[in-house]
């Protein structure tokens, strides 16, 4: 049993996504799915989420395919949770037509022993009380990145401050950024974030990119322009997997390996969104990341 | 009678502007007013518009003090053209309210013979037969950049064709761009323009900055994060005159130097949304633009 570089827990689900393009139903999605697949681009990976007896072997034959480790993966009596929405013509916008939590209602993150040591942590997109319960879980981590939603500012807000007290980085979109703060502006937004615990902030703005805070400076962190966006759902989560697989690689933490690990992060989103699921992650190659990264490194070396 | 290095022509008036924090009357707008006064932090700029005769003469003294020449500004008998908006809360999105030609709906760009043989020309966003109208009174110059808007898509889509045809550069928004081409994918959309005739396409994304698509490659232009948006009128303006205002400076004309000039056009946008109308850009200073534009390289130096 190899001990993990990187351990993500979130949610894990079969999603019916309609675009204007095409519709899928029970695709494999969930945050944990696509995180896990981008970090293990660049790490040992473990993934901690719970599915339903309905779960298909296919599913997790892909994850062993990734390198993914599911030891983490429970099991449970019952359905997978389900999501389904619809994407505007935007291909940015969406509405939720359904969600059925399943199994997902009753799940307690429960970390395997070899889970525990992993000095990278990434707290997906789930209930701050069960992000609580992992870092509980988890020997003095070396990073926790926590992402969050506008559900839980709103319902959960006491036990989300207390998860954003005690990571390293917080991800979140500029809506929810206004909405955690209070504040209009996002670079007031950000220097919030900070004083409440975290010495870096991601704020996410999709097709437009990202915005690095720390106590330091300010980094535009760039999208690359994707010419053929197919399904945008998990963009943020494969960002963040990517970014905490790399992460996980540099010697060193500290705004510049930081700022580094996001660019591969928004390298492996920019290829995650060119198919439904994990359809363009499961066919891309290390050398298509690396050039693409080039190629963003281009676009950017402009001053 | 010195020669210009700059000539720019566009809208002349005077904007009422509501946005959710204050509310401004009758106060100095149009796109040449912007575009005039950004590209005067760089070179020798002329104006070339109309006025009416209720238009304030403490406008005619800013617009000196700023370095612009002034006569190819036209005063005719009667109203100043006028226009009046309302900002949604994002400081984004807005909503006209009444828009008077007034003395504009006569305009017919004439250049004095000092502006004939400027290199560097920009064509505002007025009716393409108008900015055709000026292109057949300049000669050879060295670089033409045209800004344009979903109207004249809708109609006058020959003329416009015909401007596109003649110029180095095209700026428009992202919605502009696919309603030009009707392609939704923005690199699809600007392979499309530059088949049309420019060497340079210029997509403006407002607060998430610009996207420059050449020949030979593709750049991502980035916006300086501003804390405080007072009112974004002229934002694309100002953008324009001061990336033509600094290309102007430049020995070459390439890649390199139109992203160069890109950025400086960049920060002085982003001073010029602090304020309304050109407040911002009356008290700015070269040493604050410099400063400005070394934060914005060291946001995006993280490659």
């Amino acid at each position: 049993m190899n001990a993990m570089d990187v351990v993500v827990v979130g949610s894990l689900g079969l999603d019916t996504i309609e675009t204007k393009f095409d519709r899928k139903e029970d695709i494999l999605g969930g945050s944990v799915s696509y995180a896990c697949a981008a970090a293990a681009f660049f790490a040992r990976t473990g993934m901690v989420g719970v599915a339903g007896t309905d779960f298909p072997q296919a599913h997790l034959d892909l994850f062993k395919r990734f390198g993914i480790d599911i030891e983490g993966l429970a099991i449970a009596q019952g359905q997978t949770f389900r999501w389904s929405g619809v994407y505007e013509d935007d291909m940015i916008n969406r509405r939720t037509l359904s969600t059925c939590l399943n199994v997902f209602a009753e799940f307690m993150p429960e970390l395997p022993a070899s889970y525990r040591t992993a000095p990278y942590l990434l707290l997906g997109n789930i209930a701050p009380a069960l992000q609580l319960h992992v870092l509980d879980q988890i020997r003095s981590p070396r990073f926790v990145l926590a992402d969050t939603m506008d559900l839980w500012i709103n319902i959960a807000n006491e036990p989300l401050q207390q998860v954003i007290r005690r990571v390293d980085m917080l991800a979140l979109n500029d809506g929810e950024a206004r909405l955690l703060t209070g504040e209009h502006n996002l670079t007031t937004c950000a220097r919030k974030i900070l004083a409440m615990g975290p010495s870096y902030v991601v704020i996410k703005k999709g097709e437009h990119g990202a915005m690095l805070v720390t106590r330091q400076g300010m980094y535009l962190i760039p999208a690359f322009p994707v010419d053929n966006v197919v399904d945008p759902t998990g963009a943020g989560d494969t960002f963040a997997g990517g970014f905490l697989g790399s992460l996980s690689q540099q010697p060193v933490i500290d705004d510049k390996s930081v700022c580094k690990a996001l660019l591969h992060g928004s390298v492996v989103a920019s290829f995650g969104v060119e198919a439904f699921s994990l359809g363009r992650l499961e066919t891309l190659r290390k050398d298509e990341i690396q050039s693409r990264l080039t190629a963003l490194k281009a676009m950017i070396a402009i001053a």
